[in-house]
């Protein structure tokens, strides 16, 4: 018996009539464990983007453009492909919504689900379906399913932090008193590593454990399955009246409580909303946490300035080291990750990459997301463009950063759309704008710079980074949806225009903004951007006519502080070679 | 006993603790008859905008900056003034939800608030509290309530709006197919004069008539009371197969029909709404109407043109006026605007004010709904700015123009502003962006140019405007408001950035500006706008060196254009000033 005859058996036995799976923790991560991935489990596909719907004669596999031709190799028989972002694709919980009659019921597991999500669904239904959510079917197939496990877990020093677990819960006390909170639950990981300033390094990302925290008026409750290998973290962590409690007790915890609980819908599994049924509930369309996070201390913004001086040393180094490799050996676009790992490993405080490193030679540069193997990795020629689109996490902090190289000739049409993509990075990183604007406000400062020149791209214009934790980290972004969030001083965001030629080559070019105070007057406070990414832009791919003064001499001005704030680190042919890199165009 | 205490004694007898009221129609118009202004009868303020809570100990008048002062004039014992827009001051829903118990009852007429708001006091509520909305207190008060009266209504020719009725209902059903409702019942009274091709001319506005429309597979029914007036515009209607019934049988219309209904919370009263209990209701973000209208038909846009280029000589007229009258005699903004009118009216097709103008010198140019009146109009000095915002309904359409003119010596800080706003201007209207393009997305592209000088309009940048209907008509709009609706071909929309320098002067400039298609290719729809404002920019208050030289040929380019479309419709002498005033710069 199949995996779904097997799902479709236990649906019947449990009088469930439409079945939802997807790879989501119980914490609505954006990276989740291998234990979370029933989609490709149960379907076979390997994608990062996946949703399941199965009934009795259908079983739908809901994922984007990227993986199309890859959910067509890889699932199994019996599943359907939906392809996402096609005019006649209907969303996967409205699908599920509208193939369940009134009577009858729609299954999933309440954890890998948010509140929200399911809450649409309910809306979508009109007249609520009957919702099964507290029997997960797939673990009584999945026999062999990964057990979770992790490096140990370190207490993040306050001279990277700059601020103490105590002034940070006082500051979510203080908030959670103004929303008439005595209780708060945490669900998202990054916010738990931030609160409690903890760390585990994964083979991505900086905080791969699975935890739940509590604070409450009298406690602060770390909910988190700990070993021997994280006494020292948890010694110290008790030492500042932290209660640590294992990861399956929160529900308990909770039960013992009274009077109203704080949390967000959005990052609260259904299951968790759901315990809270008769309590009332603050509904918080951000995390605290969250927010208070997004707003980084002086000694954060320090320390990811220097993170992305180290970074930007490896990325220069890199840049130098394809322009010459591209010329005389045999490189494919995986040995250039690798190099990239090679060059950051030589830094005694690189830990990790960020995320998952993008290196696209021509056409391969046009995927948006393209994840390079080694197996299917494209060799890089003596010509166009190669995109690398890369991040790491320092001691210090967290980095992302995008450069476009010309690796031989390239053709007018490159050149003029390589100058519209650093028009637009440069429209954004000057511009000066009045607090109250929201990322959805200045995203066409970049953007209408592409527009000009009847050209687009299909993602955002930036998003938050966090400091050791998430490389895409919320409440702002600076993106065409329609988010309600103040960008405010002291946030950062990455700004990272691009253009996509399809089977042609790609362009990005993505630095990385702190937002500062540029002055108050009588019309209120402006605010303005700090750019902390420091690596030369290519000067051979630059259409001078296309500029206006103003651009000229920023290029050339950022150029100088490139060299300058590199030079130092760099070894003399190395340096030598910068200052070509930088010259005045 | 005052009306307060009348009402206060009605409220105890029927069981209601709070009581709202507003001065909305039951149509949700901007412009409402006095018939509907409750809140000056019961408090004596007669501000445009203003909302009142009454309780058994406080009662509110809720009003903006606009009108704290005449609040404070005009409001009579026992009302408190609430300002809205300060920080402190609740929302005057969310204040009724407070200070209403459980067990209490809120009263309002259910026609003066839309189903949207009242939607809204019942999430405020949590626990939904009991609401009486059948019962018009303020009626039982009020004996001598204002009669509605109007002028007749007449049929718009074809030949003007370029669509039949027939042709208007078979899209309007279209949508309803696709939406699955067999009926649509239709409050907004621009859409009702749209979809009919009918108008009233009133003092201000073409649409002065109360109706509702009802359109189902079978029929259509125009709600309306007419006269004999009338009977040439009924006549014509009915030969339309349009029913007409009374004006109050719209309810006993609805309660005979069976099926789904269509409607637009936002636009119909909550009485309506709830009396649709039990009914399917299919609700629509917009009017069905409203979306369809919006993008205007090749002879709407053919009129609009026109009744731009007759309004653009008035303009022009007025300005040469303007400039030779302050120098010799004792003019003031009063006087401007019956100038305006006196121009205006030598126009054979010339029909009345599309709202009432603004004519704001020095100072009071700084108030953004600044409000002429013959008692308390300043007198223009032959210095500094007077700011003129002004539209007409001519029989081929309506305008909304602004200019900002200089009437003497202007200081350099008054040049430099100027010269932002005309700035901003220029970028939004020399703007190719990206179908799927919202308002909020491009909103900035006018404002960062302010943004740049560390100055701010507390308004909009544009909306959009009705073909001989509502100067501010919906659903697009441009401004920092988080509006769902993409920016289509042939919408309309004005263009008015502007500054206001508390005290000392304000400067808008405004046009109108047309959504057309600009370019196709492989990344999209690209579209671009077509200004129909012919009015000369103020040369002597432009500081040339803040220009780029882009900027510098669209103005000489523009100003050549204005020359050319009005100057054959000028005297000789008025010709040679306006060849003076479009002098390139």
């Amino acid at each position: 018996m199949t995996k779904l005859e097997q799902l479709r058996q236990l649906m019947v036995q449990h009088d469930i009539h439409t079945y939802i799976i997807t790879k989501m923790d119980p914490h609505q991560s954006e990276y989740s464990h291998p234990r979370y991935n029933e989609v490709q489990f149960i379907s076979g596909f390997s994608g990062s983007a996946g949703k399941i719907v199965v009934t009795a004669n259908e079983a739908g596999l809901w994922t984007d453009s990227r993986y199309y031709l890859q959910a067509n190799n890889e699932l199994a028989s019996g599943f359907t492909l939906h392809k996402e972002g096609e005019p006649d694709t209907i969303d996967f919980m409205q699908y599920a919504a509208n193939v369940t009659k009134e009577e009858d019921n729609i299954g999933f597991c309440g954890e890998s689900l948010s509140a929200v999500a399911v809450k649409k669904l309910a809306t979508r239904k009109k007249k609520t379906c009957q919702i099964k959510y507290d029997k997960n079917l797939i673990n009584e197939i999945w026999k062999d399913r990964p057990i979770f496990s992790r490096e140990n877990i370190f207490v993040y020093d306050e001279r990277y932090c700059g601020e103490t677990h105590k002034a940070k819960v006082a500051a979510v006390r203080e908030q959670m008193a103004k929303k008439n909170a005595p209780m708060y639950v945490i669900s998202s990981l990054d916010d738990i590593a931030w609160l409690f300033n903890i760390r585990s390094i994964g083979s991505i990302g900086a905080f791969n454990f699975l935890a739940y925290a509590v604070v409450s008026e009298e406690e602060t409750m770390l909910f988190m399955d700990t070993t021997s290998d994280d006494k020292e973290a948890t010694d110290r962590l008790q030492k500042q009246e932290i209660k640590i409690s294992p990861y399956n007790h929160v529900y308990d915890y909770i039960d013992e409580s009274s009077g109203a609980v704080a949390l967000s819908p959005g990052r609260s599994s259904y299951s968790l909303f759901s315990h809270l049924k008769g309590r009332k509930i603050v509904e918080l369309a951000h995390d605290i946490t969250a927010t208070l996070k997004a707003r980084k201390n002086s000694k954060e913004k320090e320390n990811m300035r220097l993170a992305n001086e180290r970074d930007g040393v490896s990325f220069v180094r890199l840049i130098m080291w394809l322009k010459s490799a591209v010329s005389i050996g045999n490189v494919t676009e995986y040995d250039v990750t690798k190099k990239l790992e090679e060059l950051r490993g030589q830094d005694e405080n690189y830990m990790n990459p960020s995320f998952e490193p993008i290196c696209g030679y021509g056409a391969n540069g046009a995927i948006v997301h393209y994840k390079v193997s080694q197996k299917t990795a494209a060799h890089l020629q003596p010509k166009g463009f190669v995109l690398v689109d890369a991040g790491a996490n320092y001691i210090e902090g967290t980095t992302d950063i995008t450069r476009t190289i010309a690796l031989g000739p390239l053709t007018e049409e490159m050149r003029r759309n390589y100058t519209a993509v650093l028009k637009a990075n440069i429209a954004l990183e000057t511009l000066q704008f009045r607090h109250g604007a929201m990322g959805v406000h200045i995203d066409s400062i970049a953007r209408s710079q592409m527009w000009k020149e009847g050209l687009h791209y299909g993602h955002g214009t930036g998003h938050g980074i966090g400091h050791l934790l998430n490389v895409h980290e919320g409440p702002q972004s600076v993106s065409e949806k329609l988010v309600n969030v103040v960008l405010e001083e002291d946030m950062l965001i990455s700004n990272e225009p691009g253009v996509y030629i399809e089977g042609q080559y790609g362009i990005r070019l993505e630095t990385s903004l702190f937002i500062t105070e540029s002055l108050t007057n009588v019309h209120g406070k402006f605010l303005k951007f700090e750019n902390i990414v420091f690596v030369p832009f290519e000067r051979k791919a630059i259409v001078r006519n296309m500029l206006t003064q103003q651009e000229i001499a920023w290029i050339n001005d950022y150029h100088q502080k490139v060299y300058k704030k590199l030079a130092p680190h760099l070894s003399k042919v190395e340096a030598a070679w910068l200052k070509d890199a930088t010259e005045a165009i």
